[in-house]
């Protein structure tokens, strides 16, 4: 955490930034250690750009935040107080009156408008680029929470696959995935898992529900878990008992896309590349229509944040860089393809942290 | 929606405003029927002073959006385009030039800097207050949905209770629950399931873990479901083989605090009174500071919503208004106990949807 705050005070200096306020979950976790599902009361950390940062957070919570923010003041408030009043005795106990201040861009108006209050000639600016472009290079350490839980993720379509049987439900398959990764220790899913059969696929934000499974059926997993604040994305598509020839073609090229995507991933390519190789790729299969979304976003302590992998992003790889690649094909109303792995930037290259085959695959009805 | 359009419409013309803005998960849900977890994609219900609204969201889900949301223009972007140029275009389409736009106070500055872009002579009003004075009404179609997911909630605790045995993890026995209520058709659970044994609980914002069920231990569970939209929240304290005369004095003490909260729901009452009753007893029987929370919060669309349930709070509790009641009292490293219901307050006085019994309950260990 002291390298972080470290790193971003630079930023600070530089840009005579006085003080940057973080309330995000995400980025309250970066700078402090401290996760925490904040609802409506504020959690916040203010680093400051020479002297010690601050946190606040409900009385509640002060006794988990002890152990693990040890680098400032933890600021408790009650539900009848005012955070803000606790938060203007921190500065004026400072003797500190900035005049430039960084917030997140997700700030809401609300809390704008109360730190407007508090330093009204003060100038408010934008620090997700500073962060955020933080963020985007993993550590070491990161890297192996990333690792670990994408081994869950893993694990995840292993349990989906096997409890597929004829007659059995989208939501049963679902229950008992999660059933199974939580028993293992995973306390979150990092998104609501997705499990959907045959025409079910073909809408690629469609929701889980009571279908059943029949032969014949394409079975689409999307899911993914939050293991010590980092989080992991896995799709697989297989094919239940049998599958048809045109299904089948979809699916290769669907792989054919993500593979070629794939060889793209090294350092000092423009990241649009990787949108643009797997969607020429399904444009001249004639799937181009049946690919709505982007390649990828970046994933780290956020399931989606920094760097967003699409066609307009020339920004170049860089090594450190986590995300996923993930082309997809959905027939409204008779079958969806989707193949996704979490992809690290490697020094020469790349890393898929998922590792779960990607070779057709048709699983039989059970005895 | 079409009424609740038709009631927002009444205060936008009585407020002189031309246009509400809505981007909340809940808000967009509660004017157009569609419920999405965005991310950080744009998903909103334009609401205008005298024509039909328009709503905005990712071409990939515009399909879903079709049959649900019937009552204006839907307008669907890709991630390669800018939607507040939709957006721009949508108002220039209407020949709308607004002059004063409602939005939410949880609206990211981002947005309200680019809204302000659009529009820089318009004035921006916090639209919050009448929209969340709309909703924390709730209809019977609402009360009907909201009496599901306190069955479900209940359901959980059973499954809980049942699962509980010697040497079982708290994660182990999280999973259970979540396991069963997904199999029942639950999709989502309305926040992270609490699981925790012993000292565990003493901790009200703890985390359950790896912790093993050991006779006497006392066992809360804190969980609830999203169902259709809607949201549950209960909280129950039991023991495991055994209880101390201490534990049995605390868990009597928060009992009673609830009860006597509970009996003064009814219309008119200040809802402060709710909390000063529990806390009053609490105080009385030597725990006043170890209960460190308010007495409850709103509860529908989201987990935690209108009203807060606070001692500052002195608006009148209303027919129809649902709320949970949930006084707690945690001894740090020792024991917590907590009990919750969802209440709702009806003509005469109130009705728990939640109905799981609460008198103190020792579980056996399994033979």
């Amino acid at each position: 955490m002291e390298q972080r705050i470290e790193a971003i005070r630079q930023w600070m200096n530089g840009s005579n930034i006085d003080v940057l306020m973080c309330q995000t979950r995400a980025n309250v976790f970066y700078y402090s250690g401290f996760d925490t599902d904040p609802h409506e009361r504020i959690v916040a950390i203010f680093i400051l750009k020479d002297r010690d940062p601050f946190f606040i957070c409900p009385h509640m919570e002060v006794n988990q935040v002890k152990p693990i923010f040890t680098n400032g003041e933890i600021i408790g408030y009650s539900d009848t107080d005012n955070p803000w009043e606790k938060i203007k005795d921190a500065f004026h106990t400072r003797e500190l009156a900035p005049r430039k201040i960084a917030v997140e861009s997700s700030l809401s108006w609300d809390r704008v408008k109360n730190l407007i209050n508090l330093f009204p000639s003060a100038d408010l600016v934008e620090g997700d680029d500073a962060i955020l472009s933080k963020r985007i290079i993993k550590s070491e350490k990161e890297i192996a929470l990333l690792r670990e839980a994408a081994k869950f993720a893993d694990l995840g379509i292993e349990i989906g696959i096997e409890s597929l049987e004829e007659g059995i439900s989208e939501m049963e398959v679902l229950a008992k995935i999660e059933y199974e990764l939580k028993k293992a220790g995973v306390r979150e899913m990092s998104f609501s898992t997705m499990v959907l059969f045959g025409e079910k696929g073909g809408d690629p934000h469609g929701k889980p529900g009571n279908r059943l499974l029949r032969k014949g059926d394409s079975v689409l997993f999307d899911l993914g878990v939050v293991w010590k604040g980092y989080c992991s994305d896995i799709t697989r598509t297989v094919f239940f008992d049998h599958v048809t020839e045109r299904e089948q073609t979809i699916y290769e090229a669907v792989l054919e896309a993500e593979e070629a995507s794939l060889k793209k991933c090294k350092p000092g390519n423009a990241i649009s590349t990787l949108d643009n190789t797997a969607r020429n790729i399904l444009e001249k299969k004639g799937f181009g229509e049946y690919f709505p979304h982007r390649i990828g976003h970046g994933l780290g302590i956020e399931v989606h944040e920094y760097p967003s992998l699409n066609a307009k992003n020339d920004s170049p790889l860089m090594p450190g860089m986590t995300f996923t690649i993930e082309p997809g094909v959905y027939i409204p109303n008779q079958v969806g393809v989707r193949i996704e792995d979490d992809v690290l930037i490697t020094e020469s290259g790349y890393e898929t942290l998922t590792k779960f085959p990607k070779v057709l695959t048709i699983v039989p009805e059970k005895n």
